[in-house]
């Protein structure tokens, strides 16, 4: 259901033929209403596609009525005319649909520096209009993959209304967003203001701290459409709780997708004296090659976790750190201390747990990563060749 | 020759049985004077080893007689036992070569949280001293090696004078200092402030900018030691330019050198507002996992080099900038003009060079970065098991 599960939502997914394989690639979430209240985070990378150059534009008055999304390629750094192109969508779905073109969000990803084929779009879209339906949401979803292997969909059910949503998102996940493309949907009854003020409490709390390849997306969007269609107002703490939870929902079901992992791995950091410094950890350790190639290959190389650690502006003393990995106390007072021995870690399972202990303070933050495998280098050598 | 090219020099190689292979694990070098001025940079990991913190205590009054290297284990993470390990090293060195244990320099590379076995390395050390010579400058560069393929050996002649060098480091390699260690030796005759003044000069605009694999070690050593045995004093200028291209021609054996490397990558960055811009730009590029996939690939994917590009702060606008790959225009004016198919780029050779003309003003900057291949997951998962 995702995007549909929530009253007042129509959606669609169809094969427009932007993606040689000819599966689905173009999806159209439409807002019925009564209300068409929304908000919008985007990628903080300063080169930009075209359809977040233009949606950025359109959400600045707090109204969608819709949002286009394509897959086959990312509309990005192909001059004016992948402008014109994106520009070209709105409009077309803002006549098959109602509205102005100003009240349509576009989303585009794929591969950068191409074109994208305007009247395949463009009869894609048209198909799309037609196909839109009350349980469109799976759809919709299905449409917006890449190298996505399955398609990611939450559904929160609250007390007479609902929040649901899709994602996708396999590769180029870092902070301040994944590469990724995310529309939720909310019968709820809400302001523009209180839309964005939970949107970015979830985001920041869900995929801002999912990071599996270090790399940022220039087309990274996330959309929270409302309709008001349930008539309930559920203000803004228990907004921001529903949506919260159905992006750690699809932030997690990005994590366990990533590109060519073989692991899943968390990084809890606790005992920092802020949250901003647990997470700047967090990131350190899942940005590090090393030790994501370490855990890949089977081997607790607690090392490689400290000197990573060491790169941060955290406050900490290096010999105050334990390390726990998959439970085992691998490292006690940064080694100072009697630790367990780092063959009793059993990394065989896909899921990796790695607890830093600062022993600084009483914050905590998790950092969700990959393993670097051979199939990442092979996805990511392959990908556009 | 290496570090034994300048006069007053000599060294040796080992191999005292802590490492696995047999192969030479503990060097050294002496200076013999009439001078023992010194100099030395270190990691700025917040989590250092315990060689670098002893060496940053003893080269502080600028005087060192000596400089006792063992790879086979980093000394690092392993509490007061191996702080004790470095400090009976240098106890011992001075023993046998004169001087006090304060005018002895250790570094240690290898894994990080294990103990070097005194016994051995004590063995190791007295048989290098027993070694010394003034050709022994190979030997000790042979001594230092981990997953380096060769040995890294730099020879500078002036007129009256020399500065030699020697390097290790293939993985790890990052900005704030390479996971390396380097000793240089000059016969020159120089204060320590300018050999200070030579070696943070020298190293800024070499090792600074090497970033194989973005990950900073707890081990990173530079040394540079002046014997004065020649009884030129070159003046800082001279020494500083000296000095700077021993360090480029060592950073540019470590960089051909990188673990599990296939394509040299050399990132260069003009039209930048500053330097420190210009800088950021290529160490972005350069940490970008899917641009360096990518080439392993042999598929020029600039997308991949903007959208690192866009992750900083330097002074750019994203349809100012042009980008060249092995002598092709792939993206002119951020991809509003008309550029060459990327298809006509040759990444079928090792080096690959990659121009990025930000168009904001006049200061430019290399990084030197390798592509992420299958043999780096592999060495890199494998390497402690």
């Amino acid at each position: 259901m995702s995007v549909t599960a929530a009253g007042g939502f129509r959606a669609a997914g169809t094969a427009a033929g932007l993606k040689p394989s000819g599966t689905p690639d173009v999806a159209l979430v439409v807002n019925d209403g009564p209300r068409r209240d929304a908000a919008a985070v985007f990628t903080s990378n300063r080169c930009k596609a075209n359809p977040v150059l233009w949606s950025e534009r359109t959400v600045t008055d707090g109204r969608l009525n819709a949002v286009v999304l394509n897959s086959g390629g990312a509309n990005c750094y192909n001059g004016p005319e992948g402008f014109q192109t994106t520009h070209a969508s709105a409009e077309l779905v803002a006549e098959l649909v109602g509205g102005g073109a100003f009240d349509v969000a576009v989303c585009s990803t794929g591969l950068i520096g191409q074109q994208l084929d305007r009247p395949l779009l463009e009869n894609g879209i048209k198909a799309a209009a037609g196909a839109l339906d009350g349980d469109g949401g799976h759809a919709a979803a299905e449409a917006i993959l890449t190298t996505d292997s399955v398609a990611k969909e939450a559904v929160v059910e609250r007390d007479g209304w609902a929040v649901g949503g899709m994602a996708k998102g396999a590769g180029m996940l870092a902070p301040a967003l994944a590469t990724m493309l995310v529309v939720l949907t909310t019968d709820a009854v809400a302001e523009p203001a209180d839309l964005d003020a939970a949107l970015r409490a979830a985001t920041a709390s869900t995929f801002d701290r999912l990071d599996t390849d270090g790399c940022m997306s220039t087309n990274d969007t996330v959309l929270l459409l409302a309709s008001g269609a349930s008539g309930v107002s559920p203000g803004r703490a228990a907004l921001t709780a529903a949506v919260t939870t159905a992006c750690a929902d699809l932030a997690r079901q990005l994590w366990v997708d990533a590109e060519g992992s073989h692991h899943d791995i968390q990084i809890e950091v606790t005992g920092a004296v802020t949250e901003a410094d647990a997470v700047e950890v967090g990131r350190a350790v899942a940005r590090s090659n090393l030790f994501k190639a370490a855990v890949f290959g089977g081997d607790p190389n607690w090392g490689r976790v400290l000197a990573a650690v060491g790169t941060t502006g955290a406050v900490f003393e290096p010999n105050d750190i334990d390390v726990v990995m998959n439970g085992v106390r691998v490292c006690r007072a940064g080694g100072t201390e009697l630790a367990s021995p780092s063959t009793d870690v059993d990394l065989s399972g896909r899921h990796v747990h790695v607890l830093v202990e600062l022993n600084a303070g009483e914050r905590a933050a998790t950092v969700l990563t990959s393993d670097l495998t051979h199939d990442y280098v092979h996805e990511n050598a392959a990908y556009s060749t």
